[in-house]
């Protein structure tokens, strides 16, 4: 379903970048804008009024929650190479929605003490709570991601993982919980001058890493471990989609169009109230 | 100092609004905007100004966090009674920051694990790590402001607590952590017709709550307890502000102001390259 408020959508987004079978990562041209007729103009209007309906879905699916205890939430998870965009959307995408009710959470290296559990330890902590918009800025697909393309575990243990990886989150999608998976595709070269960028400007000089470079050079590797991840771990319950992202517009514009989508799917409702309006008026009234 | 993006203060709201020696609550006018020279509308304009300029800054305060572990935060504090409008604060003032240099907690009533540790010791988990703007929805000051009125802990459990509050903003301003303490002040009428709006709306029915009639008729203990609160906490380094809340709009570019204030203080700068940023761009270039 195309979100109405996104007026130039040509095809469903939703259908249009979703990972089936016999999907191929190497096919997908980072540079494309599959199914948006507009150019960056159109698309950051478009990106207004889907703000505007993302907030008030997001509001509903928040209230619904405080009457119910097992009411719905969203997962998004966000995977890219470095200076894919992830941040951006935040920033303007998850950013656009009441803070009170988004848990974002960046997962970093990890730490002894998680490296001393299941790598879903750390994951299985940061779960939406009922009526949240989780975002997870990488997540337990890094374990199968740079763990698969630096050797951190062997092959036998990376095979064990996709299929924890499809376990979990079918138990979270069992349990009320919608799980949008993103990948964020650019190209090499976008890369390299985003990267140059970052180098070139004083104020940018805290995002860069030298340790991007070295990864930069396993490219390929990381495309293979990510088409692997999407062979292995597409479900009907938790469907990955692979965003083509040079245009940062266009991907902002998409992942929007995902989240929205998401929510129109649960169809949030304002909860009825479980007192008697009437009568409170009265009480409150003689106060 | 006056933030430089708000052009229509008279008077610095960091001074106006700061309890100090002598402050009484009673004689704060919930309908006042203290120091505030336009109305509603240069209001807004001035908070859509300010915006630009708390986001450049939380930029640079999260930048300089990345190179330097012992780099300050802020923690906003908010306390006020019902339909007050900290929500409105996080949405509007918090909501314009990038989320992933904020950490927000709503602090609930306690769970029985929270109730059997000291009522520090949640709250502590809370503390802001370096770089980030963190917000308390709700508080430690919960445990001296319903406790009290309602009774939760005796008289000597009390007093107790304002010297553990002292002590332990002591040790988060002496760690780096700026503390903004605010309190929004509204008056009864005005809660009255904010929670006659929720009853009267569907949409607004699941932020009521029956509860919030019986403390509504505990207004002059609350004040009491918030005197209290003012008379022992408010220290040199982690005031009070007490802000008249009526007018919603002044209310928000009040809090701005004092997040505005408080960066303005630390004075955040992006940090230098710990690389060489020159052999990095020869390295980049030849992938």
């Amino acid at each position: 379903m195309t979100a109405t408020s996104q007026q130039n959508w040509t095809g469903d987004p939703a259908d249009l970048l979703r990972v089936s079978e016999g999907f191929r990562l190497s096919a997908v041209d980072p540079d494309s804008t599959p199914g948006y007729a507009g150019g960056k103009k159109a698309g950051q209007s478009d990106l207004e009024a889907g703000a505007v309906q993302l907030d008030e879905l997001q509001e509903r699916l928040f209230a619904q929650s405080r009457l119910q205890d097992d009411a719905p939430a969203v997962l998004l998870v966000l995977q890219a190479m470095d200076s894919a965009g992830k941040g951006g959307i935040v920033r303007h995408v998850v950013g656009s929605v009441d803070p009170q009710g988004v848990s974002l959470v960046a997962f970093k290296k990890p730490t002894p003490e998680e490296l001393a559990h299941d790598f879903l330890w750390r994951i299985e902590k940061h779960v939406p709570v009922a009526g949240f918009i989780g975002v997870f800025d990488r997540s337990h697909y890094e374990d199968v991601v740079i763990g698969k393309v630096r050797a951190l575990a062997d092959e036998a243990e990376i095979e064990r993982r996709y299929g924890a990886i499809v376990d979990f989150e079918k138990r979270l999608t069992d349990a009320g919980v919608r799980v949008v998976k993103v990948m964020l595709h650019i190209s090499p070269d976008e890369q390299k001058d985003r990267l140059m960028e970052r180098l070139d400007r004083p104020d940018k000089h805290w995002k860069y890493n030298p340790g991007d470079v070295d990864e930069r050079q396993l490219w390929p590797a990381y495309m293979d471990a990510y088409q692997a991840v999407f062979d292995r771990t597409s479900t009907p319950n938790a469907l990955w989609h692979v965003i083509p992202a040079n245009a940062k517009w266009y991907a902002r514009l998409a992942v929007q169009a995902l989240l929205l989508d998401a929510l129109e799917g649960i169809d949030p409702q304002w909860p009825v109230a479980d007192f008697d309006v009437e009568a409170e008026k009265v009480r409150l009234a003689a106060t």
